[in-house]
Order: C-alpha cells, then structure tokens, then sequence
C-alpha cells in the first residue's frame, strides 16, 4: 500500500441489515483499513436504517426512481453525487435488490464489492439458496467478488464452503449461509483494502504483503 | 437393506484408471457391500486395463463403435449384455468419455453412477478443472451424482469442496481435485450401496440406518 489513510466505504442495502451490522462491527477494529462514512438505504423502512444509527453512522435514504429492481438514471446520478459529497471510494453492496448500470460502476471503477449467498457462478441472481437447496447440492456457500455489468459475474474475491446436510431446511441453511457472509464479508473488505492484487483473465490473485 | 448379497459393480473406464485404483483398493475392504465384477474399457491402450489386471479384476474391451463421444448404438447394446452376462447391478462411470444413452440408463435404472471434477452445477462437461481456474473461483470440489441422460445433470449424492489458493496451478488443483475424488467416489459407492434415500425433487435425502 502507498498510504496508510483509511479508506471510506459506503454501505447500500435494501434489507434488514445483517451484513452492515457484521461489516459496522469489524470496520471499528484497529487495522481494518477503511470506516463507513455512509450508509444508503433505497427504502425508508429497511431495517438498515435502524443498524446505522445503532452504530452511529451516517445513513441517508435518497429516491431510488420509479423502477424496482434498479435506480432510474436520474436517480442513479444523484446516488453517485451523494458518495462523491461523502469523499466515499469504495462501495460495498449488502442485500441491495438493485442492479447497478456502467456510470455508476464507472464513477467507482474496481471498488464495488458485493456479497452473494452462493458459491458463484452456481445460482447467480434471485433465491440463491432456495434453488441450491432444491437442486440438492451438499456443498454450496458464499462469494465475495467486484461488481461489474453481469449479474453477480465479476472477479471472486473470497469465497467460503457451506455444507449442506440431511436434516437442513431451507431455514437452517439460510441461517448458516448467512452467517458465513458475515464472517467472510468483513474478511474480504479488510484484505481487499490491506493487500493489492492481480488479474489473470477474471481469476483474481492476491499478491504477498509484508502485512498479513 | 433388504438383502446382504454384495451388489456387483462394474466400473468403465477410458483413461488412467486413478478412480478404478480407488475403488479397487475399497471394494475389497469389509462392508463396502460390494465387488467389482467387471471393468470395460472403450480404449484398448486405456491405463486402466493395467490397473485392472494388477487387482485381478476381469476386463474387457468392446467395440465402443464409430463414434467418438458416444457409443454407438449397436455398441450399446453389446455393453449392455456383456453387463447382463456378468450379472452386474450397478455401473460406476470412472472417467469414461462417452455418454450413455436412455436404453443403457434404463437397463441399470437409478443405479448409475459417476465422478465429475467440479461442485456441480458449476462447470459442467469437459476442462470442468480448467475452466473453474480460469474462472477464478476460490472454491471449487467434485461430485458423485447418478447418472441421467442430460450429461452431468443427475440427482446429487456427495460433494467435496477443494479450496483454490494463490498459489495453485491447474496442475496442482487437478492434482488435489483427483484426490479428492478418489477418496470420495469409494466412500459415496459404499453408501450408495448401504444406506436408503429418498428423492424430493432431484434433492437425495439420506435416510438414517442402523449401520452409519
């Protein structure tokens, strides 16, 4: 690393705000490299909000548009002027439910990062788990990996195994998985922010640091 | 089990022979509840027919026909009864590079089996290693699935994940991935070959036994 300045990260999430609790967490903890300056919610009620301002973060809920399953254009730029107004330059997706378009991953080119409860490329998309479950594998987990214009398809990260077993429900993996993203989330953000690494085609490779 | 009469397996092989070697070497362990009654293999220069001979296990080598992914039709047939001839029940793939069509899965109905170098549904069919490197995934595995005509598309019977690191080739991840599956196909044909399970969908469900 070039500085030792920690980075800013942003928080978006749609949900009930488990992965922001596990990053707000450990974003506390010496060494970890960055801090939240901000947290944005596309919905007013999302649990998250409640999260942010139990761990004393900032937390803003500006108009995602009029579309469901991603920001209008409109409402896009004005997201992409709030991080800029908060000196944010890395973005971290936790349960958002809305697909980012090029000028926002351009505005933060190589530092969105989202987290996805399969072993990707297995069950990208909607209802990974469910249709894990359902397909019968007995091994399935989680993916940390950079976000680009394909559905959960960018460069992996880190990525944790989950058993499945017989006696699992839907429920129980769910909670296991979920578990494992709160572990493994944080982990990837801290080594993603300590360690430089390469691309090899799409195959990411972490470079040897003095660090750790 | 309603019947202690070991099951007799027959093992097709195209290559090497690694996974015959494995099965071989467990096949004659107390419990494994089955034999290897025969080995067929599709090319007569095939490592495996070395292997075979080296664990006195009978071998042969039909006419695979004109085909180079498949066996022909009359082929079929022919492979078909050389089983029957040899009272074999239950027909364990081991690397053979041909995909066995309705009339020969019908003839061992829900008692075919294969290995394949991947967590399936991720990386299915050829270069499975390969393409899971050049993907970059950081976890990858192998499979034992029951064999249906979509080619590695089969109801799930184990899985065992295989971690990717830095510092991986795809030599040493094939070399790892290969010893996984070899400890693995033996240990999913033993309890294939003890153990009860249900369908729920294509999900398998062990049942418990007294046994393990």
């Amino acid at each position: 690393m070039t500085t030792t300045r920690p980075r800013r990260l942003a928080v978006l999430a749609s949900g009930k705000g488990s992965n922001l609790r596990a990053l707000a967490g450990h974003a506390r903890a010496p060494g970890f490299g960055g801090e939240i300056a901000l947290v944005l919610c596309d919905r007013p009620d999302a649990g998250a909000i409640e999260v942010a301002r139990a761990h004393d973060l900032p937390v803003e809920t500006p108009d995602p548009g009029r579309f469901r399953t991603r920001l209008a254009p409109d409402a896009e730029r004005a997201w992409v002027e709030l991080l800029r107004a908060h000196r944010v330059d890395t973005v971290l997706l936790a349960g958002i439910m809305r697909v980012l378009h090029a000028d926002f991953l351009a505005a933060f080119e190589g530092r969105v990062l989202n987290v996805h409860p399969s072993l990707l490329p297995a069950f990208p998309g909607v209802d990974a788990i469910g249709r894990a479950f359902r397909h019968g594998v007995r091994v399935t987990g989680c993916t940390v990996h950079l976000v680009t214009a394909g559905v959960d398809e960018g460069p992996i990260l880190m990525q944790q195994a989950v058993p499945i077993e017989d006696h699992d429900t839907e429920e129980t993996l769910a909670e296991r998985i979920h578990a494992a993203e709160h572990a493994l989330y944080p982990e990837a953000v801290r080594r993603f922010l300590a360690r430089p690494f390469t691309l090899e085609g799409r195959r990411v490779r972490w470079l040897a640091t003095g660090v750790r």
